[in-house]
């Protein structure tokens, strides 16, 4: 059993092939004969770190049960253009219906770490984890949490079961901060953490003071996140800070400087770009 | 009964929102008092071509069947900053549990919408269609399709059962264009058209000559484009072509302009990114 | 992976299965002894075109992953009174378990190849193709048409999805023949071809000029299917027709003769007889 | 709540619905304007005994919630040609997309209690029941079975889970009828008669000793049965016996005077043939 | 294929483990090295009849199809404190993630097998059988009537389509015991026996009139059951008697002197306390 | 939307009653009139804490859309005998089908309040709060541990996935106590406290030193339970402490008064009997 819920992962690739395959491979059918043996190599199209290998063997694995896939590279390893990530060999209509399938989750989950990793570097030597959010693509939330952990990131919640987040809109309902994050205190599990939005300094003096473990900054300015930080450090040395909103390639590194433990950004999943990775069969 | 087949959205969404949601919103629970009301507001925060209305409101239906939204443009609908795009009110804990799900389906929707607009009006004028390939996120294709429908493209095949495309990779298993193109001819159904891959002028007067009824130029430049469009054109001028590989927003209209009349474009699905809208909750 | 999605199929077995299982077979549980092991034999009880081999052995595999068929024939052969078909042996709990769900499939099978084989040597000589219908077994038709396909015959839509066949009810919605015609023109994929129903040569003269590439002529008399055809050859040498409605074995023929080049038979499924086999077990 | 259990056939008849949909319906969507509105009209192009007008209601009020069937006849009743069983209207895309599967439904069932009523004719006066047998359509024996008791017959088991019936083939793995019977009736629950095949004098008489309630005779002529009935009554006036095997529209009445109380035929439901029954579809 | 259905045991006790692990088992992910394999054993911490054994492995060998039981006993059999009743070997985080839903289950079965044997013994002797009720744990229904009969019970109905009792609340809406046989002696199949319930004399001298098989005592003193018994053989030797009702370990031998043949007992399964196993896991 | 998930609990109702209805209600549907009225009542047969009446419900409105239940208490009330808790009317037919299923899960979970809310008057007045455990009844942990908060009790995890707790068998697996709180430090996500099993005074300092939130005290007796919360308050004045292992409504209070913050119960979930509650159902 690995990290990926195998059971889940084959259940959700078999209606990933069916949304694909419909009543069958029509093209492959009408022209390729019978039994037909091929072999087929995934090749990176550009630079990139591969996440999903197990999933793209799990389309194939799914169609046929022999049908494996061998790596040459493994997830979270960084690839140059032109490297062989994998190679499988097996039925000519097997490796045709699952092609696009397998390509797209590869590509996909690829980027995402990718992205993931390029932030991770930039804020290398300092104390700030990189994070995802919430803002994933439904029904591909833990692959792409997946894919995020293989580029380095760290996972935030992953449902809403997963933990206490009390955001601005919960603080509108609440009436204030401090109200929040006591009936949270009241009624939540004992095993769970509190995180709270704080918008300004006197937010920030109540949630400590009620009691939050970790503060959310949401889109502060670097130098206002460095004030926040430091305020909250002389009032609570151990609470955690997470900064959060609008943060980009470029502006990463300020915020890590700023001293927070966490940056979270939806852009990971949400908007990461599909890496190029082709399939290309072989007779044989 | 719309467009989208209500009943697989619907179950679609279920799955999306268990997702999510897992055993319950503990922060709702734990901070808001039940039965509280509410109201909210699906905000522009860039300018877009909006899709996914349907979608986001199934999302507050399925969770609370009173639940409706009410939009205040349609989808296809370009917005600007500041647009209110849709409100809606009910009970605090619906509206905080389904938050997440409608945007992030909104958001990537309308990402594609307004990605594939920009193409659509690249080509203005041309003969061209922008269509869609089989490359999108896996569980969302009819969604993504309708999508790209939204922003004024057209959709390519909707799975492998669901038309003929013969590319390199059933070419070289079959041992020549022809081949695959008479087999394929004498067993598909005869309500269905024939489209191959063709790489060479040879191919694509096999191609012709044994009757296919489209031709796809892959990875051409546009001006290798325009010969081979009119050597089709002179052997058979009904023939249609389509072009893709790798055409960006910069080179679309040169491939409009070499004569082909459709253009599919990967990146319509797999790379567009999320449109930024905000969902504000107040209490009401 | 064969012509029948093996994945699907195993679904349908195993809820075939259970819908006769229910909570076990209480006669077998309380009269044979666990763990006896038995013989059995499907014996053909008149001659028929056998069909459905496949499912029946996944009744047995479903039931216990290790027993499967021995046949003696492959689906498509006609076989004689008295011709064993297939034996198995294995678990007496299990043939038991599965013999009736095994015969009902394989009787039903068998029964629409016969049937249709008896039209396809109707029209022997003609250019006449035998094709299936939409009059399919709620819950069989992936079955049912695979079972068309043994006897000979070949498969018309597989659903409303799989084709644009324009009838007299989408005619009389629509306000006439080209109108339905050029609308679907314009909306629809570009790798579909359009049937459309045609019933005087006014509508055949409009449904060719429209661009339809194939015509059905339902309920029409052998002489006048020959008429029409004649006048569509004259029209458009490369439009196909199509003849339906009330054709029986005896009138076949005379449609074959016409000139079509499909006649679709809707008793081929809704109506055939289940061929008589048996299955019967003995202690081994 | 109705006899058939609505939840299953409504889940059921989504699944059908799927079957014939797919991706949804190309045709009308692309040839009739959307919101068009139109009237259908079932109609009996043969006399018949209708059934599974609730099954063809359940197709529409799927598709669409609001659509209603108005019936003119009810289950059981016998119509004439020309007859109009039932009418309805709505959207006519859903009355399109329903269509299909309504009318697989209706001309089924109908089939099934047409030809149940000619067996109950058959045997009118005598103290004979028709009953049905396990030999429905995979996926379809609820609805089968209910066709069978609106035809005027009885239902054997629904399934192996709801009584026992001794088979020749038990009866092989058993070694010899006292065994099975006495085994039986040692393990089933108090609930459960006891039914048995037998094919002998020698037979029936062990039966009878060991308790048999029913006693199964199969594939005798109706003058060996007589003797068989008296045989049985002269030692058990109570017990109660069932005729089965090839029993035909000719020969049941033979049957019914011998004397048994239950007459199985298969032929009900794996060789009813459908009825004919148009759906014709005005706008309106 | 044993008495247990394996593929519907193996269905639920995917779900069961699904409920217990969400999306993951965050202990050992982050705290056990990854790959580390294990030993458990599972200890009876009191005397108990063992059941769920299977059931116990089924959970294992869902999460890792290579890991098996080794029992050291078999359902139904007694074990002292301190028996090491089963061992399993394989990956730490296999038995870690398995560990309570098997306990849970075989804790559950155990304890309904141990309580249904010692109301076995208290009537030994006697010809009482004790037998179960409907009165299961909603969704366990088949295991523990299988721990039922593991501990030498026999089971009642599996549901309310396994057999026809009429109780004191059909009778109140049908206005008496005699119209209530009469009435399911006329619709019932053929197979079913007829048990109902009688209350006075005056409705068990109606009920054997009316063609009952088995006759109900509830809430009825033990000589008022003997009185009834008594009376009911003197009018139909052959009829069975039941009783039920508020019957404990200490008054159910009283019961099954006073002649009748079942006893139902709810509490064997709605109040069982669960067996105190333990499972402990050791490097290895 | 209450806490319970309604559609989860709907779809769970629904199984749930598929188990007891199988194919139908044979009795009801062969001697109660179809479409007669009735009116049932639920009684209290013992003093009791009502819990569960929303899912029963559930259970009626499952079979029939129109019917509800009015109930005269609140889940959570406590009741004397005789008490009426809920009356429902509506179809016969509806109310016999829904009765065991809908008292099942009424008897269990109230079983469970009434338990959990006799530990919580034992330890009123001290800080400690009772807590469940997982080792509920498969298939039904939602709805148990709502019995609990029903019961005034507190919900410890609801899965693996739900917090971090380090057990013995984890530690073992780890080398100590030490390295298992850290592992967990670093991996787990930032919002989950740690809560560590502490069998010794060292591993209580070590637990303490690597930064636990929480001591598990397991299996200790009193005297020892309070010696050790006084030393770990003496390190860490704000860890929690919980009891568990054995702890029975005997020895409850002595925990508590011992000083720990939480005290958990297997057997409020294990082990409680289920509470007799009756429904009679009346004509009308």
């Amino acid at each position: 059993m690995s990290w990926l819920d195998e059971g889940a992962l084959f259940s959700q690739i078999g209606a990933f092939i069916a949304e694909d395959l419909g009543r069958g491979d029509i093209t492959t059918q009408s022209t390729v004969v019978r039994n037909t043996r091929a072999r087929g190599r995934f090749l990176a199209k550009e630079p990139m770190v591969v996440a999903g290998l197990e999933a793209a063997e799990a389309v194939f694995s799914t169609l046929d049960a022999q049908q494996q896939i061998e790596a040459f590279v493994s997830d979270g390893d960084e690839v140059e253009v032109g490297k062989v990530i994998a190679r499988t060999n097996g039925f000519a209509d097997v490796l045709l219906a699952g092609e696009r399938v397998a390509l797209n989750l590869l590509q996909r989950l690829s980027g995402i770490a990718t992205e993931t990793r390029r932030y991770v570097r930039a804020v290398e030597g300092t104390k700030a984890a990189i994070v995802d959010t919430r803002k994933t693509t439904p029904g591909l939330r833990m692959l792409e949490k997946y894919a995020v952990l293989t580029g380095g990131g760290r996972n935030h919640r992953f449902g809403l079961d997963d933990g206490v987040l009390i955001k601005d809109n919960h603080i509108a309902l609440c009436g204030g901060v401090a109200a929040a994050v006591e009936r949270a205190r009241q009624s939540v599990g004992h095993l769970h953490k509190i995180e709270v939005e704080v918008s300004s300094d006197a937010d920030l003096r109540e949630a400590i003071k009620s009691g939050a473990d970790i503060l959310l900054l949401d889109n502060l300015l670097p130098e206002e996140t460095a004030r926040m930080v430091e305020l909250a450090h002389s009032l609570a040395p151990n609470v955690l800070l997470e900064s959060s909103g609008g943060i980009t390639l470029e502006t990463v590194r300020a915020y890590a400087e700023a001293g927070v433990d966490l940056i979270s950004i939806g852009a990971l999943t949400h908007s990461a770009r599909a890496m190029d990775i082709s399939f290309k069969i072989q007779p044989g």
